[in-house]
């Protein structure tokens, strides 16, 4: 939604298209040389970030719609994106919004409005290299920037206990998921595995027997490949095996760092 | 809601009272003596069975909504309700509902009407020791029934996906979260605690290593006290460190089984 004719469309037309009462945040998580990173949007007339977000149309699946949103609001596709949480808790999330949010946009919304109404907000969230990504702004936008999770700020609405959220949810699927599948080359090193364990959970984990464990698991597969670095630095490559993870999930067992 | 008036009350002046478009659905899984149950409602004037739901009031937190609605359908109360996933893909979700759904209720409800409207429905679940709990009927439904998990029936709706995806997500909860805490007596044999596992897992556990890496990893805590069952049976009790979990979790620390 970039121009101004498109906005007011949407304000004044969207009860007919979107569910109300609904929205999707996306917490975009970035991961590149050992940094872990989520995308921020600054919105336009507040001081503070925000994560993207949208509404469902009213006859798509909420899955559609998440991948949607993303790509109306950043440009981003093909992501994996996983729901995990649904918003509705908060003071911010009990009360319907007020006019004065629509006014920092110069935008005039009437009482009774669609977007005036109290709305519950489902989470999703997916996992990119930061450094393979271009952003775009729109309307209700003027910037954006991946922030080190270390560093996020006070974000508005209830937007950091959504990240908070997301981050927990990721940490726990480390045990359950290939999560680094969309971060690592298709064939990766051991170091390189070990690193982003280690980014994503915050702590060093014992080198031997974290990558020891995965194989033995069998999550993870050593192949007859090794990768030139240097003339005495070839590690071995891996790739995950990914039914091995979804064997392993059916039955309960999981791996432990 | 149990009588006409109430329900016609409901139908025709909901909408200023409840959040449209959003519908919570429980899972309540009863355990007891081994047996995996899950509590399924006979609708009226259907052949098949369903979940308890409801829907959200208006300024009303949603895990708020949760507790209420499932006392209001079941009696039951105090229970540790968890939300696990929200449902807005499958086509059930996709399309408004008909009048001739209310219509086996004996219900006209007019075109426009919110309850026709497309609802994404909000999963939770609970655990229960089902011998300890009665449940009573409403308006909408005339029987109810514990089901065992292998029977579960064809049910109303998309419940069936609801159901698996609850069960799937208890499965794996049991690495990270003291579950067995609202289902076994606060002191437990090892014994116990081990059925309680496999009858969740739906898989035999090794039993030696299964106790010692509770133990081990400080999750269960042996006491000082022995249960008297026998002359020559007294086996030591133990109890849930719900702190220890608590502090594993956030290190991102699960155990195996």
């Amino acid at each position: 939604m970039n121009s101004l004719e498109d906005v007011l469309d949407f304000v004044h037309h969207g009860r007919g298209r979107y569910v109300p009462h609904v929205s999707l945040d996306s917490v975009i998580i970035g991961y590149h040389d050992q940094q872990l990173k989520i995308l921020l949007l600054k919105w336009k007339g507040f001081e503070g970030w925000g994560l993207p977000g949208g509404f469902v149309l009213r006859h798509e699946p909420i899955g559609e719609a998440a991948h949607r949103i993303l790509h109306e609001r950043t440009g981003l596709e093909d992501l994996f994106l996983q729901q995990f949480h649904v918003f509705g808790d908060s003071p911010y999330r009990l009360e319907e919004r007020d006019t004065a949010f629509f006014a920092r946009f110069g935008l005039e919304v009437e009482p009774g409005n669609w977007l005036l109404e109290r709305t519950l907000s489902v989470g999703y969230f997916a996992l990119v290299d930061y450094s393979q990504v271009s952003v775009r702004t729109d309307f209700f936008t003027e910037d954006y920037q991946w922030w080190d999770v270390a560093e996020i700020p006070e974000l508005l609405f209830d937007h950091n206990e959504v990240v908070e959220k997301a981050l927990d949810t990721l940490r726990l699927q480390l045990f359950h998921q290939p999560i680094g599948s969309s971060l690592l080359p298709e064939k990766f090193t051991l170091p390189e595995i070990h690193s982003l364990y280690e980014t994503i959970l915050g702590r060093k984990l014992d080198s031997r027997n974290f990558a020891k464990k995965l194989v033995a698991l069998g999550l993870i597969r050593k192949l007859d490949e090794q990768r030139l670095i240097g003339p005495h630095r070839s590690p071995f490559l891996y790739q995950f095996e990914k039914e091995a993870y979804e064997k392993a999930l059916k039955l309960g067992v999981v791996q432990t760092y």
